[in-house]
């Protein structure tokens, strides 16, 4: 096959963070399962960070992926990432369970921490992980990657323009065919990637939660669950969760009294935005109301493409560099295993309303100022 | 343009049921807003049925229909239409609100009634219409169609011959673009569809129902809601409803043990079988438990073309003829009322679980015999 | 099922032609087979035609359709119709063959004429029937319906505004299973359709044309074919047509130097406009060539809704009224045969290119100023 | 994000070759540019093979693709390649006009050949590396990947098994905006994909082709064709390629008298077997002849899922070890420059019909024993 003309991408990538002078930040990377490599292979290209180790339970993993990072070293133990003094920043991926023991010690030992979704398994453990990076002036970002991604940069930009009107409710879908989780529910595996977007675009915490669901497989696993949020401003939210689907699906539906969009990740096109509604004409004039349905054009935008992960990593060096701690992003983090631990709760519960405490937390999820620009 | 090669159909069309011998059925049909002129449509092209008489509050629609029922007279009070001796049997496609009082009216008259879905505004309306027609020894039919659409008759086949194994749990969607209905909110309007297919497929009454929605255009009448429904053998079902939506949706997922189906109504391919499931492995064998994944062909099987309104009024009409009452049919209607009802309730509840009672008639929802085999 | 709030239908529909003081055209409908009865009802819903007659061979055809024009008198011989005074205008909906003869005997006994594509089977009848009409200062009209179609129009007026700059080439499929013609190739039959649409956008008749098919089921009756047709202004179509096909397709795309078009009739939304091409920056400046590709927003524009066979009628109806010959229409019919001819001329000829000739006809297909403006 | 439970792939893998004792093939990739990256992953995951050398003119490129073959040597002129005792066979993927040259200074430097498709610029040269190789006694494989394709394997199967009963014809698209290249038109760029997948499905080579096409940004390269190809058999093929497309298509319909499948490459659902038809019944029996047309149900088979290129690398090693000359693959290749050459003549020539030489290398595309079964 011969070789194709020379051409120009008009796509955006992430622009790097070159400020000469600076020494490269030394990374651990904890975990190298489904998700660290990603993560490994991603921080091998970002030329502000130095991958210094790689730590896992099974050495077949590292012998694996060193051949990746040639500078370095490889342990089973986490006391030899903790005590390594070129390690700054610990980056993890491992089961959820861990994540809360892992990141407290690492924040202990003085180290930055990148850890995965969800930051802990409970409110109160993530309120203290918070607390202690905040407290010991270290940099605490969770792995929210769905708030880089382009589509959902599109629709927030389109939220914050007006363009959808106001929100009437939200529908969302995300199944599949597997993979099943041995430890937690799909609420806890998969909530946190809409409940994320859900936050980031609305800026606002659900008050109630209410989960139905059904561990159709192994016993005490929710493999399928559908949850309600209500918000302060009136909107509801739909979420399907499942693990069991005859096909993949991604698929959020906004509806605004102005306009609409389907979010379908995976798509050709990931955004469509509907120019329909209703219009509601007063009893008063008419004698009694009056509604006329609206239909206008259809636009599928064109989309950016870059690595949210990218994007992300270049935010959390640019934090530490910066010594400014990630409001946003930890106020996300919190709000969202608050919503998790809601839903799991209800499911247990038979679908039980479960409100959400935290409401000042939520306050915090409109200050997204500290979000690379794109 | 020439004519075409004479070809042969090969799909099924409602036989009929040419009896010879037997005068028509003298029918009124009563109500020609949306509806209506369907149900005129169908029976002026049923051999056993003569339309004897229009019935509309608005005289504009019954001079526009009354050129298609060449021999019936027109009439803008119901009492006409119940004292007309050549009027055996009263279709009535009016308002929600006025079903029960205008059915209730035709039994005590002595006609047949068939009736628009919903029944009835409440269980006990509904039940009450049940009894008088059994003790009147009329026929009362209540127009749940879907049980008669192809697609749900082609997945009915399949649940009975056991091809998707145990069913996890169903989720639905049907959702549109309008059109608001004054009266009743989108759960008395789109619901009873999605209930009565349920109820058909599953032969068993929801012991339990959540509803959460929102009156986004229209104080006081809901135009979205999601609705989940718990049954006795451990299926769970989702129920997306609304008026407002970016592009019509009639989509019905369900999750068995063995395969997976997505019945979507309006495409080309309305049902298709999917060879998906998931393998469980004892823990006791395998130390932990093991799931594999299976992923075979996917069916699109041809379904029949017919018009499911002929084949139910067919049905109707031999109900009638044989005086044998349609147990089905009247413990389906009067469940969907059950199901409306509570999630009607569970919606202005915030979403509180709504016990649906009437399980004695749910059992009753297995014995399908009498419906028109195809 | 209740009755929907009222609702204001956003699309545009043939605003009809009511002047007032003018009695109906007196028009008799010859043909009442696949398309006749379109044609009889569209007519007998225009407030400016009266149907007096309607004529076919078959009688059962003429007692079933008698019904829907009540005012009309039946006859299975066609002097009937041309002996009646009262019948001002013929349209002809009979087989391909028949076109011809039928027009010449309805102009010359003095009647208007609009008859079904093609206008006949060969350029020099078809160049016969428009010298008739225009020397007998008779309207003649052939049903190239298309030119009326919303989507069809949406992309006139792309062409028009220049939207798609210079367009490279055409790609069209128009394919299905059945039906089969007896007396005439695919070409023949389903060829039109494009052939039509094409001239009408591009406003030039191709210089050469070649076809390559094959008559897979019936000998002599070739099912499928492929079209290549070329312009003086270097565009470049190719039209594949064929009645065997796993499923129905009419979908073209236009390939222009600023933006590219799908119009794809028969889907949700039937025309697609990419903004998508390649920038060719000159060697000169930079050496060698180099190209950058362009990859923009998709717009589904919002599409009218009307009936385009009403507006076309509309249109017909106010020539005779104006007695003013329709120049384009009867270009692009004299048109569309030459096309027709000549790629029915390749296939018998192994797919040898054949030049079309009557460029100056073709000169005439830009002057669209006589269409209807919606 | 945590860990999935461990699960059972059903997907087919290539199995590989492992036979103790034999050491490795030595082997030497040539061009690193689009393509020859891909041949490089592939190779050094493969156990029997020995990545030795790489070669390019860039020497950016062997720097950056070094790293991933730590035991290559890197060199920018060829004759380092042919000279190296340790390269035993050589892999070309440079750019199409080099094809011929360097193969045969391999071949005459006793090398084995892998070269990707074309295997050379004109039907005289394809032949002379074919007999080179024979008469040497080395073995000359070209890259025609798309005959391991899983859905290609899958419809050659049904081919066989006659599950389409005969074929009437085939319809091809290969559309994408961009990627054009310097030397070659669209048909020698895209067209070997289309035509190495009909000769391998139809074992036939056509008789005569014929190509229409433009040069729409590039003079003197056309970037968009159409070619259509007559076979012995009666079957004819039309061919769409270009470089200038909305959408990226890569579709196939194949029509066959008892079904129908429709090929879309990068489709979830890549292959489609429709049960449809038409039944053409004799005149002699009913008169005038008789269609009735079938349409049953739509099957999408389960596809494996492995990749094509390992799959036919390790056929050319078991080639290599065997030293067993690649009949069928000689054969394919030297077809499809026939083919390519005869389209792109056609299309200087204006589409004029251009006869297939070397039918008897054609009969040589029924013997297709030698492919690795799956």
């Amino acid at each position: 096959m011969s070789e194709g003309v020379i051409v120009t991408a008009t796509s955006s990538i992430s622009p790097g963070l070159t400020e000469l002078g600076t020494a490269p930040l030394g990374v651990a990377i904890v975990g190298l399962g489904y998700w660290g490599p990603n993560l490994l292979r991603v921080l091998t290209e970002n030329m502000e960070v130095d991958v210094r180790r790689l730590c896992d339970v099974d050495r077949a993993r590292l012998q694996k992926y060193r051949r990746r990072a040639p500078r370095a070293r490889v342990c089973t133990r986490f006391e030899r990432v903790l005590s390594d003094p070129h390690v700054e920043a610990v980056i993890i991926a491992t089961p959820v369970h861990t994540h809360y023991p892992l990141a407290a010690e690492a924040l202990a030992a003085g180290k930055h921490v990148f850890v995965e979704k969800p930051l802990a398994t409970s409110r109160l453990r993530a309120d203290e992980l918070a607390e202690t990076a905040e407290r010991n002036q270290r940099i605490l970002m969770c792995g929210h990657t769905f708030v880089y991604s382009p589509p959902v940069r599109a629709v927030k930009r389109m939220l914050e323009a007006g363009t959808l009107g106001e929100i009437y409710f939200v529908s969302c879908s995300r199944v599949n065919l597997g993979l099943h989780q041995r430890d937690v529910s799909v609420i806890w595996d998969l909530g946190p990637h809409d409940f994320s977007i859900l936050l980031y675009w609305l800026g606002e915490l659900p008050t109630a939660v209410r989960a139905v669901g059904r561990d159709s497989i192994v016993k005490g696993i929710a493999d399928v669950a559908f949850v309600t949020m209500s918000f302060a401003s009136g909107i509801i939210a739909n979420v399907e969760l499942s693990w069991l689907a005859p096909s993949k699906l991604r698929r959020t539906v906004l509806v605004g009294s102005e306009r609409m969009v389907i979010y379908d990740d995976g798509s050709s096109e990931p955004v469509r935005l509907f120019d329909r509604g209703v219009v509601y004409r007063d009893p008063e004039t008419f004698g009694e109301y009056h509604l006329s349905y609206r239909s206008g054009d259809i636009l599928s935008p064109k989309i950016d493409s870059y690595e949210p992960l990218g994007l992300q990593l270049d935010d959390f060096v640019s934090a530490v560099r910066a010594e400014k701690p990630m409001e946003f992003h930890s106020a996300l983090a919190r709000s969202v295993v608050r919503v998790v631990e809601a839903a799991d709760r209800s499911l247990l519960d038979g679908g039980r309303e479960v409100a959400v405490d935290g409401q000042d937390i939520g306050d915090q999820l409109t200050g997204r100022r500290e979000l690379h620009v794109i």
